[in-house]
């Protein structure tokens, strides 16, 4: 049989994905597990929305559309900025895609030249590295830690460019693993700094809707051609439709076009009805995120009482990134100790942050107040009696 | 702003797509148009499954899957290899994917290094080439004519390679636009010759089901390293659903898996769910299918009558290809007088040839048995009276 190819071969697994597997292997033998490693929701997806869906379901044919989306969906879209951050954006720049992973393939491959460099963080989001790397892109992980608050900045982003040119550059607020918010100003100066660079600046906004003190803002609030992307998966519980969006500078709008007829056609159109459904469905999204607040905050008093304390405070999203420094430098065995020893199911930090990841740990709080109680007092009880 | 990618500007757009808006304008000023354009079944989805998707959508959480698709679905998906070929085939080895684009994307680049050269034919399906150039492969466009009933063969293959090196080779089998079947013996000597050569072999079997004399032979059949891209759109008439898988070699599971991961988490749910129903649909799929049939029995015989006798007979598939070059060389031109005078949108060649389709077009015969006599009366008055 012919070779691999290299290039995907480079792509790393999530070790997430691992960590769920054993803690369904501990299940299937009848032992029970808290899942704390989950990136996504527990709530279904609101009824409003799958009523809507239904109602496709029993009269729509079901076939491709447009390839950029429906035009409803992408007026509705338009819409949002107006009403949720008064901003203004032209239906016609927004561009639906199979979920937020879809739209940083079009974005991607718009935008970058093969072998072209496009920082990012470390710790970050692990897809971002491995679909560059799938890609024929290079991404370029910059460490930041708590104090630029997990996120890039002017200098940082001038110094890996002066290293070697960069073609772009990639944020995401609020963040994922470490639940960061970037303020308005730091958008500002990032978004600056790009435009005299002459970079890209893609914004990876899907944790919007989820923040705990000040909202998030876009950073087409700060330059208008940023292209930013999002996703109804995370603040409308809707992981398992893969429907997201992209908002992009008009100049980019055919050639994404263009590559999504031929990349993917169109997104699923009963995804695409549903998403239209959740703008309206803010009454059940503000109730599910109550619980997410009354996670954090039994997990930002609980956490520190049983020695886990050395974390940023979440501003949105719904995790929290441990520095387990003091307990142990090999963040994988510690988490598979914590998942077969205390039976909690917690994320590895190399996931996030291939250098550094093996003294932090990642805490989901999708779930249950009830799941976060239990996990706080097996993983306790497992640290005193180390 | 920055610079576009050269490799996302050269894909090219979907004329057919362009066919379709300027139908849809004729449409909104009260004009009737006959739509034999459109490459996706006119029927909805067949009540069965739609049932299947509305039962999850009312119980499920509707989140992500595996990153291979579910047990159940890729279990059910191993079977239908057992029935409908009585070729056996390990469900480890099947990968649920959206659609076959998405399933296109996944095997290029586990198989392909960046520039490889892939051999595929003109006439054939526009999005190879595209989503190839967008991933940074070469497509080698092979001509192929009536004297190989438009397929590749040892020869060709061989010819091409000699040229400069292949790294692949794509067929699809019944085809898109030309309607042929690739008898066994031909897929054998193709999987053979690249198994000589050394070549990832990519079936394209997304019109399997449809046919209308000898049923299509898959690649498996000939060579159990063969990579099968197949999707429940056509056959079972969900487009819109955007859910198909690949069959890979034992070897590449893994390399997929990581790959699908990062590039789309999993496929939509209710997709899923919905195709592990469509297998149980074959009475509504044959009963849409016996419409294909009465529609290409009704052309063969017709077409010929007003003038239009240049093609070959149509095997499977829902498309007819026909040479138009003693009215025209110029299918642009002539498709966009069919519209405007005929009322008919039908789709230039180009799309399927960028060397020799200026003298053919691409009829659909998916609608209704009326359309296509419409279509007929239509276009034969228009002939007569140039």
């Amino acid at each position: 049989m012919p070779a691999l190819a290299a290039r995907a071969e480079r792509v790393s697994p999530f070790i997430v994905m691992d960590v769920m597997n054993q803690a369904a292997a501990i299940e299937r033998n009848g032992g029970s597990v808290v899942h704390m490693e989950v990136g996504q929701p527990s709530a279904p997806t609101p009824a409003s929305i799958r009523t809507a869906a239904g109602r496709a379901l029993e009269h729509g044919r079901i076939g491709y559309t447009q390839a950029l989306g429906t035009d409803s969906l992408r007026e509705r879209i338009a819409r949002h900025y107006r009403d949720a951050y008064g901003v203004g954006v032209a239906a016609q720049r927004i561009v639906v895609t199979t979920g937020s992973s879809g739209g940083f393939i079009l974005a991607f491959l718009a935008c970058f030249q093969p072998g072209a460099r496009v920082a990012i963080t470390a710790p970050g989001y692990p897809a971002y590295r491995n679909i560059l790397i799938a890609l024929g892109l290079e991404p370029v992980a910059i460490e930041v830690g708590p104090e630029t608050r997990f996120a890039l900045t002017p200098e940082l982003i001038a110094r890996a460019h002066a290293q070697a040119p960069l073609a772009g550059v990639l944020t995401m607020s609020p963040a994922n693993p470490t639940g960061v918010v970037m303020a308005p100003d730091a958008i500002a100066a990032v978004a600056a700094e790009c435009r005299r660079l002459g970079l890209w600046y893609i914004s990876d906004e899907i944790y919007h809707g989820l923040t705990y003190e000040a909202p998030a803002t876009t950073a087409l609030a700060a330059d208008p051609d940023a292209i930013i992307v999002n996703s109804f998966s995370k603040y409308y519980c809707m992981t398992g439709w893969r429907v997201g969006w992209l908002v992009v500078p008009e100049r980019l709008v055919r050639t994404i076009e263009r590559l999504q007829q031929n990349l993917s056609i169109s997104v699923p159109y009963l995804s695409q009805v549903a998403g239209e459904a959740a703008f309206e469905a803010t009454q059940e999204c503000e109730a599910i995120k109550a619980g997410y607040a009354a996670n954090r905050a039994y997990l930002l008093k609980a956490l520190p009482e049983i020695g886990l304390g050395d974390f940023l405070p979440v501003d949105g999203a719904f995790y929290i990134y441990l520095d387990i420094g003091r307990y142990s430098n090999d963040s994988m065995a510690f988490c598979r100790d914590v998942l077969n020893q205390a039976g909690v199911a917690i994320t590895p930090g190399l996931d996030f942050d291939e250098a550094r990841g093996a003294r932090t740990v990642r805490m989901s709080f999708a779930g249950s107040l009830q799941e976060c109680e239990q996990a706080v007092e097996r993983i306790g009880a497992w640290l005193k009696g180390r």
